[in-house]
């Protein structure tokens, strides 16, 4: 079953969470946002490109840093409002040098 | 290294968005959302309370269909404005039917 573009769900802002998982571990990388325009770049280039809510800009992870994230397949919830996106980091999801920004307990 | 309760930034809606996990398989199950109030009632149940931010109110999930989700570990991202919540969940996550809310690619 397939979700078209059209049927997204974004927000006031305009924007949408999404959930990076990494798609050989199943580990939980990080939540960061898409518009439709960065949702389209994702697509094009194959590789997450976010919307930096603090930034106010596109934000092509690992353009700097190299640690990009190879899409391997992007999944849409039941009320399409939010992206699963399953990818092959090059490098660590967090800015902190950790691989998954979940990397602390409650 | 642990988190505190208080660290937690919520949005202007007062809500942060709580990724669920489960946390024998690692497959991501759904996302929805938690104000302090449900926070603290998850982590006093042992079990997920969302707030349902269509119906406005405490959501505690499984109490009419029995799905309920228990609390393995619940974990909080680099800028503790999203949280991680794996559980053991007694049945699917979406109102569907599916096991996971993200049955569909795009």
């Amino acid at each position: 079953m397939e979700v078209s573009l059209s049927e997204i769900k974004y927000d006031a802002n305009g924007l949408v969470p999404v959930i990076v998982q990494d798609a050989d571990t199943n580990e939980v990388l990080m939540l960061a946002y898409m518009n439709s325009e960065s949702l389209r770049l994702t697509m094009e280039k194959g590789e997450t490109v976010f919307w930096s809510r603090s930034r106010g800009e596109l934000w092509h992870k690992g353009a700097t840093s190299g640690n990009i994230q190879r899409i391997v397949e992007i999944r849409v919830d039941c009320d399409e409002d939010t992206l699963l996106v399953r990818v092959q980091p090059a490098g660590p999801a967090c800015h902190t040098g950790e691989r998954s920004c979940f990397y602390r307990g409650i």
